[in-house]
């Protein structure tokens, strides 16, 4: 089984998901699904995403807070869940404001170990 | 009721909760309530999480997402939860790992509108 096909399964496991990558913390995207049919170009807002988990990468580690495992940001028309899965990389499911926001974190952490194997 | 009793009650109601503050989007905190006995410089993380806030808010702006409503970010040692609250405030409520991030998310919803009426 494939990144793309875990990507995938994530997709179909959460309401309202429009996206799922995996990503490098460089920003660099390694795969992504998108279920077809989204109108924002959700590729390039999740690659912008990976700033975001840069500067709270930062931030924790200037204060002794430990690594950063997951983090998400909600905006009015998505909402985006990540989870580090390594030191390089990063899944991030992106859904619209009404979906399953904790269904997106709880399959990011049982498919990291699954992606994390085939890195 | 000013600012530092609806921090404190958001605290109060949130199992694990360690700080709550109102800060300026600028990173100039307006005020905050910190539950004794914390071992983490909570203050200055929440500050310094501001950064995440504008990384994430300019992302979602260049891709037409909509603006920055809620994002949260999880480390080894502590969870932050954010809202903003207007243009210029946002709330965030730092918890240990183990504690109620939804009941934390809820909260700053409910309590967003009473802090907004005092600004």
């Amino acid at each position: 089984m494939g990144f793309r096909e875990h990507l995938q399964d994530v997709c179909n496991g959460v309401d309202g998901a429009v996206a799922c990558s995996l990503m490098g913390v460089d920003g660099i995207e390694v795969d992504t699904h998108v279920v077809p049919g989204s109108d924002l170009d959700v590729k390039s807002l999740l690659v912008e995403y990976t700033s975001v988990l840069r500067s709270a990468r930062d931030a924790a580690e200037a204060h002794q807070a430990g690594g950063v495992s997951e983090f998400s940001v909600a905006t009015d028309k998505l909402t985006a869940v990540a989870r580090l899965i390594s030191p390089e990389y990063f899944m991030v499911v992106a859904l619209r404001p009404e979906g399953n926001a904790g269904k997106a974190r709880f399959l990011l952490r049982v498919t990291a170990p699954k992606v994390v194997s085939e890195l």
